[in-house]
């Protein structure tokens, strides 16, 4: 089996992060690819970035069917261009925000979402509501760390840690969502010094669509995911 | 008062008549300007054609605020691009998607949506969603006409009409929105054949920005859609 | 074009601020009456006030049928006698509370409610929930003062001055609405002092049945809002 | 314990048949007095109707406050006027559209609305949401009965038998709630005919608001509820 | 008429205050039977406790139908096996939380619920949210009194006031919903400290079901609540 | 990794299909054992059998803890006794419905779940609400087969892609999720027959249990879930 991680951005540092992540949690067998667009935002921290990777995105994926991969994960935490992902491509995509937040609800009442800037907050609520977990959602918080300061900050670890435990008592969670894909590496130290679950999206959306594969289950492709019309 | 109607697809004849419908609307003293991205999908029918639509969109945004327009309209029932758009403007953004849900909001207890291709009706659920009015829109109704042959089918007229009265029937509806701003021009026939109210977006979100304009309202420029960061 | 402002309460003052509010927003050639009913409560600050007050709304939209208005503002917060007022006008009828809701919509994630005493919240929760703005009112917030003394009270414009700074901190929204016709004339300086929009319903509401109007739309009258039966 | 059931509509024959219904659940020692507006619509058959009945339901309400009545049925199934009511009275106050659907939320999944007229579906749907019964109401029905026609029309029983036989059928539920006071006195004959309990809102009003009094329980009156100032 | 009230935790003090509490409100020529299951949990605190209860309260509905009863009451805030209790009974049978929840609804906007352990917040959320309350319900709070303390805790009852007190600055509910059949007794002393209406679910079935069976309203039994099939 | 799966019937042909359901999909090194209770009922198909059923569920998971199993599957549609379940074990536990559910929300825009019979459609409706897959699931239909006769009727399967073709017809849906454990081996034949995924409670539950194994997530354990007191 081969999936295909496609960072949205185009800090390669970041891809190779994810990449690390995605193919520590990947079964037996299974060979993770990351690769990010050539041209995009560096980093995805408004809707204009957000917007404005997806055509990279896209153009990875119709590298991908290209190339006979098995499976993809989009791995910005905005889940940037998902939907026209599933148009195009032949097996399941799957976004890290929807299969943290859905592996999250396997974990008991609810969860919190840690995030990097405030701006973000109305973006992941509008994922939240899309993807049916509002009931579980029990709180998104900022730590106001611009994403590739993740990388940079030395504090970065501390800051987060301090808003998941102010995100735990505030919102009574049963565990943790990280609001990026930058935060992957973070997760197991996160979870063993809050003694909480800790969610990284990479990780849960690779084994989500390994999952998918392995059961042989696909996007419908009857109807509104179809292959698009491009004849024109 | 300049108002800027951008089509987000890349068929002249579109954007021409989409102009003319904004600019028969518009109040004394306002002037609209229709225009539409120089690359991109020549019709939006899918995800992937919306997705692709958005940095042309956007570059016209940009493009507007440097000629100082007031306001502007996304003129595709899909609003593509309006949250990153709203990031970039100074002035109010409207979709036509959304301006005609939402004046169809004071016409009664509920409206249906006549729309061009049935792998689009979830797309429309979608912003039925975000918009708030699932509780008003009453049933959304494909009439299988691709958007491009609205222009050069002769029977599409008769087509939608068809579909109009068999959506009022179904649904017990008060309006009709039409879901593809290729319709605009066919409105006040419709209405005329139908007696009931039909709302084209690209009117509906001409008189919207307008009105915003000279209430002096503008997006909230403090969070969430302020200008994005793009010193990185 | 001629709309009829109807103010539901009996104070001729409120009455006259109200109109002249309406006229300052209305587009050229549009000439705007303001009325008010000769019976009923002086202002409407409970469910009793409210229901009192709508036979004189109906009275008043029965006299502007007979003077050929073509459309119609119920000028109160409430937005009392709307439903039955679209039964009985041929023309639109728009609520401030609607319109003014409805308009916030445009500016971004979510807007915050500032209005009079506390008493009247529900009410105002109830149409938020009716009008499908639940997603966008980010809060409700009462200054206390009564609707009379928003005419008498010199410390009026202060204290609703804090109470949206006091509103936008906690709710982080993009927009004020003014939860009072009675604030109407407050809207300009609000919007100066705070930095950012601030909805008058009063302006809201004119500037969308002019819209209206102009896109010769209209309640639909082939069902539950049909002209009522009073042979009986 | 003293009930006051009033009938918002001035159809005397009407307030002596909901009188007799009323009385005939209540409880031992528990005294029943019908009355019925002096002035006002004769049926309430629109938001028109709905609005002009409201004020002399609140003229009852403060004669009964006066008489020292321990608690108030609203019997019309809009349930005109019940939350003004609530402000003014001391003790409990019922609509039977209330009693009826949240009675019939204790008999299994969901229940059917017979009404009279479509056009009041609107209305009902309206109540249903207010209420939060939209899970359990599964469908509402007219019966195209005018309000008067229950009383006059040879037929009127068996329209509403195959009015709740298709009910049933369409949507599977488990009883009948019956949308209009005038068909109190069908409620038995109904339920014998159909084999599902069926919901006649008027006794069971009459039976809700005799528990409240027995459980000496009564309206919130320390915000929206207090009493309303009149004193201006 | 003869109801039977079923405590489902086997402490028989609870027992004898739940069947006093139930006989008290009762109306006249109505028998209270109180029973409990002879094995199970003492007290339902969690989730395993309500699931192991559910058999033993399954057994006393079917010895309650030999017995010839004609509505039961489940007298524990979760309403373990409310659902199949009602497919095992002719009679109506009512959940204490749903009684005490719907009946709260009459009395204004919203209540608070008032409970005993945090960890049981989210079983009384569940059935807020299955009873269509969840506009009502504006507020649960704990006072982290173990069930079984509350009858040798010194302090339980002002260990309770203080919890509704805070629960009604922290809400403004209009009303104090006791979370624990177990607080029964406390009820109209809490209600006159208070000044606001105080409901125990106790009190509140049993009028409930008393106003069922004296209306001939039952359980549908033609579909999901048909007596279950036990000849495999 | 050892998962154990629990067929919460006790019907030994149906457990012996169930594992090796669950082993086909296991990954490798992952071993997969297969229980059900010693005592309840031999088939769940109504609210009374998967309550009686809940007791054996739980002492499988206690005995399961004692062997240290690492995960645990419930094997029946219902999901019954999955909340005490997760108080009860260290390690996830996943329901075969939420599981089958939220896999499916990876597939497009909905999904048809195709159950047995169709009184238990309701109890199927109320878990697509907990799960937060309302908008998903566009639709619930029995093919009027018993569980039991899932393995003795021969024409089960004929009968069952009968009911998936009417359910992808009538609601347009991307995927099928099969309502009960017993369909479990016809997944792959029905799934190359329809030309659409289907999917297998049993197996999407195996492999999501796997995946959290895998992840290091577990049910958050500081509150709700925590072990339940059983030192009464």
């Amino acid at each position: 089996m081969r999936l295909k991680v496609i960072n949205p951005n185009t800090t390669a540092s970041m891809t190779a992060k994810i990449g690390a992540c995605a193919q520590a949690v990947a079964g037996p067998g299974v060979t993770v690819d990351a690769t990010s667009p050539r041209h995009g935002p560096a980093a995805i921290e408004s809707h204009t970035d957000a917007a404005l990777a997806v055509p990279g995105v896209l153009s990875e994926i119709t590298a991908g069917e290209a190339a006979g991969y098995d499976g993809y994960v989009i791995a910005c935490f905005g889940d940037p261009g998902l939907k026209p992902a599933r148009e195009l491509a032949r097996g399941p995509v799957v976004g890290i925000a929807e299969a943290a937040m859905r592996t999250a609800t396997y974990l008991g009442r609810g969860f919190s979402v840690v995030t990097t800037l405030s701006r973000t907050i109305g973006q992941a609520q509008d994922l939240v509501d899309q993807y049916g977990v509002a009931a579980s959602c029990l709180g998104i918080h900022a730590c106001e760390i611009p994403v590739l300061s993740l990388e940079t900050d030395p504090h970065a670890k501390s800051t987060i840690l301090q808003a998941c435990k102010e995100a735990l008592a505030t919102d009574g969670s049963d565990a943790i969502v990280l609001g990026c894909a930058g935060m992957a590496d973070l997760c197991h130290e996160l979870s063993n010094e809050l003694g909480v679950s800790v969610i990284d999206g990479v990780a849960a959306a690779t084994v989500a669509v390994e999952g998918l594969v392995r059961l042989r289950l696909t996007t419908g492709k009857l109807g509104e995911f179809a292959l698009p019309n491009t004849d024109r």
